[in-house]
């Protein structure tokens, strides 16, 4: 027989593989910090690597605002776009598949979160659009989607969800819980609420509280898609019509503060679309950074639910360490953290900026807990955390063996 | 006979006292930078002092994207509110007339632009909609008003319309122009498209050409605006829907940029509107900085005109010194400029920042033209050069007596 070789799909060097997303519906409904309960709660997730016999190599990751539980390897999914729309992000994942997991630079046989070691669990957040339950599940009580009747949630509601999961999966106590971003809040939280369930925490690019400019960020972003009539009181599922140009807007608002100026001076700088002469329009995009923002939109408004925005957006702006675990102090709020703390921020980041995280660590310091921060210098604004994977990797690593 | 004494409203000391806007119908077609012509124009301007009889003692100030050519003192019109809309515009206003001009501070007997010695014109800037020719006034063509079939217009075009107005006004040579924002890029317009016309221009947080994070959020606004389905494409004004939604996403982007994370942080703080408790909810304001926000936006689309937002938002984005006079060349597009130049800029301006003030000063020395650079160190961001009169006002005497 003849043997033929045809090109396939490889997997990079340090790949998890395939991986399927798991579903977990939990039996018992979710108290949330609002009074309310939460029934049923369905939790998508994955996890990569294998669970040790004495099940103390776990570590939970946690995305940030837009991803999902995909956060490594490749989905056999035909998802329309990868969650991994970053800046740069599309010139990086040229030619790789379009499924390959939004922190998959970090997650892998080798990598930061080395799943040779450990047993990496990775979930759609509480309210999510992604296979969790959210405002786009079906409300038990009406039998449609939730909607704005969803319960507002917190991002300890968040990670009450993320406990649960675990207890399923009968995993008690974390190695470490690391993410970016909402995911670093996760990661505090987590430290903040069970306390002796977590040895380890890697929060970055992120903060103990947004500054009122990202609060005000935010709080544009949820305007502009609760005054696109479309949008309808949050209740758009079963009509013809989504705000998706209500999103469309918060998207951009998202992307720039994500970036920095100085990388988009080197990205696009002021260069036309059409050559060097402008074409007097006010509808066409006639800068390239004016069209790169509407390509953005226009794709992320595809695979993102505006209601999952509206809710994740909100629990970011509301988390504030020391107003939820110490009366307004925030070395008040770390005194029972037992976790090693690892904080890794990044110098161009002017939404979850480096001084933050220096007044995090100061706060532990004070409090005699064990924490290492570290301000890598790069360009790339708040993605650095999605783009500077090799220059974290050594951190991770050497923080997680010590 | 008895003498009453009865409370009224006194000039503050330096003040011009109350200005009426005047309106001057242009003679002639405008011919713009697109090819088209306008016909007719009419300006809105106002003035501020005597002119010389030997007519050397006029200064041009000009508006930025918001204002109007009620620039100094009181207007007599019962105006709904000042384009005094800055940071702080607020609480410095409390008690005094809702009238009173946008650079009031700046203008007036013994002030930065004295009018003891100078004849100040203040214009309504072309595609404006407060008295000069926008796209709300009446399309000749169709008895309707222009909308979105308004010709889209440059900087370079408000500088021939001003031109144009200060040829009716019998006036030849300016002994200065001066403009914070949008106000100083047609100060350099003057500069490169007139400079015999022009012995001292006064660009104040300006810029030769906008950042691509600048261009990305003046495009953010505008799609906001035109997102909204009541903007119609442009041809709301007979229907009975305006695009305050949109416009006020816009205004919030917009008084975001215009301030500073630090002043943001002073003034808000993370501060809940209600007490300690947060109240779970997303379509509440529930931070300070978020019910300012809504306000801001509120008060904006009752005095502003979307259309005129989008045609001044493009306009301040194609804006590009070099581009325009020097083949994609800063040093080559200021080497006709005859006059002297003050650039004052401010140290907490992220989007005009003073960076883009050092690189123009640079090209204006290295073709050995006359150049004065400050940089004063204030916390609130762009909208500084409206708060900041004060310690403004010996640099332009200084400068304009020299």
């Amino acid at each position: 027989m003849h043997l033929m070789t045809h090109p396939e799909v490889e997997s990079a060097p340090g790949s998890v593989g395939e991986v399927e997303t798991r579903y977990m519906t939990l039996p018992r409904p979710l108290v949330l910090e609002c009074g309310k309960s939460l029934e049923p709660v369905t939790i998508a997730y994955e996890t990569y690597g294998k669970l040790s016999p004495a099940k103390d190599n776990v570590i939970l990751v946690c995305h940030a605002l837009s991803g999902d539980a995909h956060a490594a390897g490749t989905s056999p999914e035909a998802t329309l776009e990868s969650t991994r729309d970053g800046f740069r992000a599309d010139e990086r994942d040229q030619g790789a598949t379009a499924s390959l997991g939004w922190w998959d630079g970090m997650i892998g046989p080798g990598k930061a979160f080395d799943t040779d070691e450990h047993f990496v669990v990775s979930t759609n957040l509480l309210g999510g659009c992604r296979g969790t339950t959210g405002p786009s599940s079906e409300n038990p009580e009406t039998g449609r989607p939730y909607g704005s009747d969803f319960p507002v949630i917190t991002v300890a509601d968040m990670v009450r969800a993320e406990r649960a999961l675990l207890d399923e999966l009968g995993i008690g106590r974390l190695k470490a819980v690391a993410g970016g971003s909402l995911g670093g809040m996760q990661a505090l939280e987590w430290a903040a609420m069970f306390p002796s369930d977590v040895d380890h925490i890697i929060p970055i690019a992120s903060t103990h509280a947004l500054d009122p400019q990202g609060v005000a960020w935010n709080a544009i972003a949820r305007n502009a898609i609760m005054a696109d009539p479309a949008w309808q009181a949050g209740h758009y599922y079963a009509t013809e019509s989504r705000p998706d140009a209500g999103m469309g807007v918060a998207r951009m608002v998202g992307h720039v503060t994500y970036l920095s100026a100085e990388s988009m001076q080197g990205k696009f700088s002021r260069r036309l679309q059409d050559g060097d002469a402008i074409r007097y329009t006010l509808e066409r995009a006639e800068y390239e950074v004016e069209s790169y923002l509407k390509h953005q939109a226009a794709k992320f408004v595809k695979r993102f639910d505006a209601n999952t925005y509206l809710y994740t957006s909100r629990a970011l702006s509301y988390f504030d360490l020391a107003r939820q675990y110490g009366a307004g102090s925030l070395a008040q709020a770390v005194r029972h953290f037992e976790a090693r703390t690892l904080l890794i921020c990044f110098s161009s980041d002017w939404l979850y900026p480096p001084e933050n995280s220096t007044t995090l660590a100061s706060a532990l310091e004070a409090n005699g807990k064990s924490v290492e921060l570290h301000v890598i210098s790069a360009p790339y604004g708040h993605d650095s955390f999605l783009l500077e994977e090799e220059r974290q990797t050594p951190m991770v690593r050497q923080f997680l063996s010590s």
